[in-house]
């Protein structure tokens, strides 16, 4: 990665980038070769084939859309880089795979090296926190692309997973459970209409939903990565037949991707707690419902499915899970 | 991949749609795992794995810079996805690796689906031209962060190469001979300067260098993949000791990251054909030597390290291979 100074104190941007390197490092395990050249991060899958039969990679690519836009205007730039990897390591392990490495795109009108470093820092915070190598990247200085001050944040992360782990949905059956892990936030979703109602009454606002915390720190939370969780329950070798990540669309249109034709998710609304931020949101705001579920996570970040008999096991393993539906002939999402 | 409509015709954007899906799935072969849930694309590497005792995945994220804003001056955005897949092609080919599979990002102020669909096709193009899966990818409207007309297209690309195989430039001695693979004009850097020098003229400009051609064709032409070229070397079984390919910091700064501690190169400007858009550029702008080739890649894209008695065959198995300067006790590199 490179950047280029700009007007910045030298020994500032110096240190920054020192800052930045360690820790890059710091997600280096032995599969991560060094010193082959700069132009492409190197991995090494040795270690991981050693465990599989039948290896399929699996890959995400996404940004964190105008989340980066509350972080600027809060000026508190550590967090994003973790809302985007979380999110990869997300979209992966739906179906059934880890993180082996990921790669970032930075890009912005103009490149603070402070902003970038801070920005990639939280990159690596979550990679290390994952065991995921931060492999490489780009940042990119385009001043008639992005408007002043704005940036862009974009990843790819790359799992692994056994070809017999796959997750495909493919055995999810009227009377299965949907289970759900809990968001602390709108994760990286839904920020456009955030935007819209806190923009006005400002980021440092403390509504009275929020009991003493900022809009800002609320709508800053970090994205889960339920990459612990799932491996309290694939460890306590749990079969989990379908996953679905809530991101853009929530719950409506993320869970039927994983359904079989033929097969609804019935979700009773209410049986979760919802993180404040919402009540403070939906006051702000006039959806109905199905827009709401739609638009925001409303408390659920990832949907699990499992046979009936297997959900108090799980609950037993992972404490947070709560049950939040059950699996019936239809289509679609109904909620109740 | 999805994508909002924004007034376009609902029948142009359906029909986009399905080209793109085409062009997509025209980069699927076997070891791309569909209708395993739309959150992550899935590659099976099995067949890969036959061939190889100690794989080793090579990682490249990149993004084509400001090369958009003159696709998006000229209106034709069917080659800047061609740029980008190759420009990722040839970062992995340095170190020895082939391709499996891209990951693009496209986001834009508004997604015009049209606009969309041409990009994506053309990222389809490249990656079908290399037997590169297009895997996934995320599409993003953010109007707050990129400027009205303009986009950003970035991408990363995973190879393979088995760790026997893998080009660390450590085997490079002096007395080893540079040879060059010709570029076809700026491939992806040095716009910042071009779109300075060509914006005021206009890009419809004919100037007597170009002979007939445009500034909007020149600019545009396609950063051209080497894997035809490596493929046809390797495959004669021609050992490659480093390569560099010359992106943004030209010859001047890419070479060296591939050159061993006391050695340097020697690079003969004037043996090989110079595109005519850099004789255009540079009567247009006041550029010394150093900043000239740190600037542009000055007609060489690739730059390739062999022994001396490899060179003769090495020309002989790739006709446009130029042998352009040699390896020399020293540091970095040396024009004369």
């Amino acid at each position: 990665m490179s950047y280029r100074s700009a007007g910045v104190d030298i020994d500032a941007a110096e240190h920054a980038k020192n800052l930045m390197t360690v820790a890059v490092r710091r997600t280096h395990g032995p599969a991560v070769l060094a010193g082959i050249g700069a132009f492409g991060g190197a991995f090494a899958l040795g270690a991981t084939l050693q465990k599989m039969t039948d290896p399929v990679l699996v890959a995400s690519t996404d940004g964190v859309g105008t989340k980066t836009m509350v972080a600027t205007a809060v000026g508190r730039f550590d967090t994003v880089g973790q809302d985007l990897v979380n999110h990869c390591i997300n979209d992966v392990l739906v179906q059934g795979a880890r993180p082996l490495f990921f790669m970032d795109y930075f890009a912005a009108a103009q490149l603070d090296p402070l902003m970038v470093e801070r920005v990639v820092s939280g990159v690596a915070t979550a990679c290390e926190a994952a065991g995921c190598a931060l492999l490489g990247g780009e940042t990119a200085e385009m001043p008639g692309i992005y408007m002043p001050q704005a940036f862009d944040l974009a990843g790819t992360l790359v799992g692994v997973v056994d070809r017999a782990q796959l997750i495909t949905g493919a055995a999810i059956r009227s009377g299965d459970v949907v289970l759900g892990l809990p968001s602390n936030g709108l994760h990286t979703n839904g920020y456009s209409l955030a935007r819209k109602i806190c923009e006005p009454i400002g980021y440092a606002a403390t509504p009275p939903e929020l009991g003493g915390v900022s809009l800002g720190d609320a709508l800053l939370e970090v994205h889960r990565s339920y990459l612990p969780q799932l491996d309290t329950l694939w460890g306590a070798g749990l079969e989990i037949k379908g996953m679905a990540h809530l991101t853009g669309g929530g719950i409506i249109n993320n869970l039927p991707r994983v359904l079989p034709e033929g097969l609804s998710a019935t979700i009773h609304t209410g049986t979760w707690p919802v993180p404040p931020i919402f009540a403070f949101l939906l006051r702000s705001v006039q959806l109905d419902p199905i827009e709401t579920y739609r638009t925001f996570n409303m408390g659920i970040g990832m949907a699990l499915i499992v046979a009936p008999e297997k959900a108090a096991a799980a609950r037993a393993a992972v404490e947070e899970l709560v049950v939040i539906g059950e699996i019936a002939p239809g289509q679609g999402v109904t909620l109740v």
